[in-house]
């Protein structure tokens, strides 16, 4: 459920670690990951404006890291959590216990 | 033991990502990993130049995912796995197992 109305792949590693090689996203992705749950983009993020937030938010969707939708009239945002696992076993679980201990 | 004759510490996570989210470092730390021990540089890339290539080690290096040293005439890198492991458990094991399927 992407805002364009199909589901992305995952993307190739390089892409998805690039994705989250930014502080921001990584953020973004750790307070998903701990939450478990879908969160309104507002909760997840602190210091940057809505606009810049959207172009992060982009990023992480067309990775395959993350989907978006809206419902009344909130963005929410979740992690893809079945289909990263299914692309890269494990992969989305060490990059969130790292980022926890990072945040540490 | 690095070029500099000082271990560095291994980085913050979002600095680790940013280091191996190039496909062509991702790839010189995959063959590193499917190895399991020391390589030679000159075995670690296929397609690029010495010079380049020098640039994504360093790159890895400061990263603190690798180290790198000489030795008889050769320029030699391996991964710096147990530092790795005590900083980010599991993570480098999961980015060689997502690298590894992301090649197959």
């Amino acid at each position: 459920m992407s805002d364009a109305g199909e589901i992305p792949r995952v993307a190739a590693l390089p892409t998805i670690l690039g994705a989250l090689q930014d502080p921001v996203r990584l953020e973004m992705v750790r307070r998903l990951g701990n939450a478990g749950a879908a969160q309104r983009c507002s909760s997840l993020y602190d210091t940057i404006g809505k606009s810049t937030a959207s172009h992060h938010f982009k990023i992480l969707r067309e990775a395959g890291v993350t989907e978006g939708w809206v419902a009344e009239g909130n963005t929410w945002q979740r992690l893809r959590t079945e289909a990263m696992d299914e692309a890269y076993p494990g992969l989305l679980a060490a990059i969130l216990d790292a980022a926890n201990h990072h945040q540490a």
